[in-house]
């Protein structure tokens, strides 16, 4: 179908195709795999929904366990599943903590040594990987895309709509990191693959939401009460609702609190078909 | 809850509890682990489907990645996820196939050395197991439980209803292995696990289905036509079907072919409503 993806498997589920795909990214220095699921329809472009994953996950997680495509399907929606990092590109210390190197980009471009070199994941997921997968799969319809994520998918799902709202036609999150600037998680992160502080407000959701100058908002985002990272302050997800009041935005952010859920799979999987169903309506399929 | 298990995660889930349960299994010697899921319901008493899992599977893939508790939920039906073979018993090779031994019970009691000292997974899944769930958990109902399985799952799921008819309401299988005894799968676990070859068709669904003398029969079946092991000959389901012609039952026998859809999860996923309704319709609440 296009010589820039390898199409390792075609699964066919909920009535359409999950491809396996594989291709060399020149962003990231090395060959990413990522999943795309294609749901059965008469449109002649269909829309795209990315789900952006968490800490040790890889596109497999989402297309796996989280049903979205189950609710992509019933409305004919794309669905998008990269990667969370390079791979193998073997910097010292790159796969020595689960928080920080493979598996946790972060979905930012970093500016230190030796990250600055390959660890580009904004510029993958927003340029380099939808404008091979465009080209490739002319039936995507790069006008009419929106985003979802995970826990650490969950901020680059914010922070990238913030970054780039002309991208997205909408965004939502799954138990984010909206803070990261003020949690252990994000001060890791930020520290390792940005040189100075001054560029840590730049990736920050909650930072990003008071220098918002874009269009209204219609941020929808989901937690559990029981979710251990939330109390253990790695979301800090009150941070950036307080932003959006502080801005006048608390009309654009809608909050749903799920009593009891915790952080997992069995959390996602359960509102998923709130997140793509929130996705849809703004897609023009709903 | 109860002295019989160990409670180690209670997640929430499409508004029900996954339990992820472990125990003594004083038939299979050695510490078993499982997963229930508890809907949500005002009930006093709870039907239950129990799923089977394929061979290198645990409880875990079912309750992950089948999206059997979303529809289970919708019905107020509890799922059981029991492992597929006794643990760590360190019999002579027991870890080095992926089709025998660990992972790979088959849902039989082993009559041949070593593994009739403790391969007992039919009387695990039909007796001990049962026994010890529903008097931990008085809400199950005990007199409606229906069977469901895929792959070796499947070869367990009708075999076990077609031995014990009395203690299920209904069965259904994906991709089940229909005929073990004809199929490289089968012969390799048999002849393993039986001393002589007289106790095969003990075990074997489509021999079972030809001397099967109880109530009348309403089998759901369902594979994939990309399904590289029903094309490689370890399925058999025609041999199954066949037999259900020639005792007069083809009636009771309902197949349902999934053009295009493989042996994987995406598969079972896509198709697990139509399993747990059939059970549903079969427990009293569809």
């Amino acid at each position: 179908m296009s010589s820039s993806f390898n199409v390792n498997a075609t699964v066919r589920t909920f009535g359409g195709s999950l491809l396996k795909l594989s291709h060399e990214s020149a962003v990231l220095g090395c060959k990413m795999a990522l999943n795309v699921f294609l749901p059965s329809s008469t449109a002649t472009k269909i829309p795209v929904l990315w789900h952006l994953a968490g800490l040790t996950c890889t596109g497999d997680n989402g297309a796996e366990k989280g049903f979205f495509n189950y609710w992509a399907a019933k409305h004919g929606i794309a669905m998008v599943y990269p990667d969370t990092s390079p791979r193998g590109s073997n910097h010292p210390g790159e796969h020595d903590a689960y928080d920080f190197g493979s598996a946790a980009g972060f979905y930012i471009d970093a500016t230190a040594e030796p990250w600055s070199s390959n660890y580009k994941m904004e510029t993958y997921v927003t340029k380099e990987l939808p404008e091979l997968l465009y080209s490739a799969y002319p039936v995507l319809d790069s006008s009419r895309v929106s985003l979802t994520g995970h826990s650490m998918g969950g901020h680059g799902a914010l922070s990238l709509y913030l970054k780039h709202p002309e991208l997205y036609k909408s965004t939502s999150a799954f138990a984010p990191i909206a803070n990261p600037s003020n949690c252990p998680w994000g001060e890791k992160a930020f520290s390792g693959y940005l040189k100075t502080k001054e560029e840590w407000a730049k990736h920050d959701s909650t930072e990003l939401l008071k220098s918002y100058k874009g269009p209204a908002l219609d941020i929808f985002i989901s937690y559990g009460t029981a979710d251990q990272f939330l109390l253990d302050g790695q979301l800090l997800i009150d941070n950036f609702v307080a932003a959006a009041k502080q801005v006048g935005r608390e009309s654009e952010v809608v909050v749903k609190i799920c009593e009891g859920y915790d952080h997992s799979y069995f959390y996602v999987s359960t509102f998923s078909q709130e997140h793509v169903e929130h996705a849809a309506k703004h897609l023009g399929v709903l």
